[in-house]
């Protein structure tokens, strides 16, 4: 998507040494548009876990680049060099599915290779066919998400009116995102829409980064308080809500972001549809129900004592906003209930968070 | 209540010269603890509204105070002074019922003498009773919600686990609090009591107030986004939720800070009883539909869009944490509809949230 006009993806090999992966640092938006290098696995778990990157999508495209790296520092000594690299990788970020998906699917893919060139250029295939897949992926949901809003467009005046909650958008994917892919398509399709953004604290994805990529592509949207949603609904002001997810289980429970799930009862309160898209490398297909089974990470309380913005003179700083030595406790997802959800927008058209209707669209995973 | 080991209100006319009336200017909480002197209508307009001091019973005090100080400069030529100070003051927070409530007590008061010098000695007397009547009846519900929690504390090993949002503790009263006042009376009582303490964005009462005030009086607490409280109570982390309220209606309709609502429904989602506790000055007797007939003040967006908080160095500093020329909106409050809430804690004893049992506790407020 576009930024400053030019098209971006989030993550990319560089063009003249393919042994350099570029991301964009969001640590840094919406003040700063930084383009950092990545060249080792401790590069990618930093980058993973202290959130340069983040993102369903985006998370299991640079796990596949990630073990691309790997494969290309294995030193080819049965030292158990690339099972570190993978474990060092999976303990980044628990509960995104993805990152465990791309990861397997980089072993399954390398132990298939015998000789190491074959390993690394089998890794490098790979990464970049995750990536694309996503891209694809959130180009085709988003097109069925569109015929949603279409359907809301035609039956009211004005624009049609859709929450979002942390950023679903192309910065948590390679492209188009997920939540925000129907959104992009409604807009290309000449549909007049508007977004309310949540803030989403502790790190502030909403107003950070998507509030900046809708600005950057031109989509009219109001930045709110993640408190505000269930005010606006009991309003009429909200025609549907969009969200993106990290882990879905197979029966249709929903990790996502922490927060979701408050926004889900006052969207079913309020007779609000109330959407998930997914690519389907987000589906946990081993587990069903997910309040009991998908794990929650905790993150550093800092991230709620402190706040970092951009001063009146331009500068980067950091601010505690609590009294010294407060206690905060950082929980990054919450799980929505799948009696909850109005239906999943998947790269496969759109279905119910139910076994039965998630089964029928992924009838390859019966069984597993 | 308790700042540095010493007792304070939150809000008293100076013993040198009562002329001049103190409060503690909050926005400068908790990084430093400032005491403002108030001399003038346009002071406490400005007080009010810039939310040097905040909180339904605290609004209430300060424009009983606001009144007095009013008819001290008052010319006493008819040419409509306090007519036009009252307008000054009801402008302020149009959601505040004590607002409207204590200057129209002051009014009603002022009425009743004749000379300028009556008036006054009246106003003062009757600001002072306003102050004190808030504190005694803060005491008095935090007796009767402290029958909740012991009950909770009986059925219970470990600590009784109590969500609140926003501020309702004594910094937004005169003292004790509403949903504090239950609390502080567990914690004197030798109960085991933890608050969850919802930061409350935009503007932080929770981190900034809440948790200051309660670490001030040493009660546990852990801070938390305002995302959090439906997971944790998805993981029975949360006995019970005490809140505020703002206005309520006579049917039990309750205006508390935005997000109230939405924590609401996941008490209500999760068997979690929910409580609002208040002081008779918030009942709003002229309406019941909470939702349609409550006004909801809008803030500025800088509220949302830039954060203040203390730099390392220990200076106060203002970061913009969205992109320049973002638009938020900022809804002060939302209500929560009566068929949510688990009973109100007030100063006669605790009452469903219908007009029936409001009504028998405050019959002489029937037909009114």
């Amino acid at each position: 998507m576009r930024v400053n006009g030019k098209q971006y993806r989030t993550i990319w090999a560089d063009e003249q040494d393919p042994r350099v992966v570029k991301i964009i640092d969001q640590r840094l938006l919406p003040h700063k548009f930084f383009v950092e290098e990545l060249r080792t696995v401790a590069d990618f778990a930093t980058a993973i876990k202290e959130m340069h990157v983040r993102g369903a999508g985006l998370i299991g495209a640079t796990a596949g680049f990630a073990m691309y790296c790997a494969v290309l520092n294995d030193p080819g000594d049965d030292s158990g060099y690339m099972a570190r690299a993978a474990m060092t990788l999976l303990a980044t970020r628990p509960t995104a599915k993805n990152l465990a998906w791309a990861v397997a699917r980089q072993q399954e893919a390398i132990s298939r290779e015998s000789t190491l060139a074959a390993k690394q250029k089998c890794a490098l295939a790979v990464a970049c066919q995750i990536a694309d897949e996503d891209a694809e992926y959130c180009r085709r949901l988003g097109q069925h998400g569109l015929r949603i809003i279409k359907k809301i467009s035609e039956k009211k005046n004005g624009p049609v009116n859709i929450l979002t909650h942390c950023n679903a958008g192309w910065l948590a994917f390679v492209d188009y995102g997920s939540a925000t892919a129907p959104i992009y398509a409604a807009r290309d399709a000449g549909i007049d829409v508007h977004v309310w953004v949540d803030e989403t604290r502790p790190w502030l994805q909403g107003s950070r980064l998507t509030a900046w990529e809708l600005g950057q592509e031109d989509v009219p949207h109001t930045l709110i308080p993640d408190n505000t949603g269930g005010h606006l609904m009991q309003h009429g002001m909200v025609d549907m809500v969009i969200v993106g997810t990290d882990r879905t289980t197979r029966c249709g429970d929903v990790a996502n972001k922490i927060g979701t799930y408050l926004k889900a009862l006052a969207a079913h309160d309020n007779g609000v549809p109330f959407y998930v898209a997914l690519p389907s490398s987000t589906f946990d297909w081993e587990i069903c129900d997910g309040v009991r089974d998908i794990p929650i990470e905790q993150r550093s309380d800092d991230e709620i004592n402190f706040v970092t913005g951009q001063t009146a003179g331009g500068d980067l700083a950091t601010v505690r906003i609590s009294p010294t030595d407060t206690v905060a406790a950082n929980y990054g997802f919450d799980v929505t209930p799948a009696r909850l959800i109005s239906g999943l927008i998947t790269e496969r058209g759109i279905c119910k968070a139910s076994e039965d209707e998630i089964m029928a669209l992924y009838p390859e995973k019966q069984g597993s």
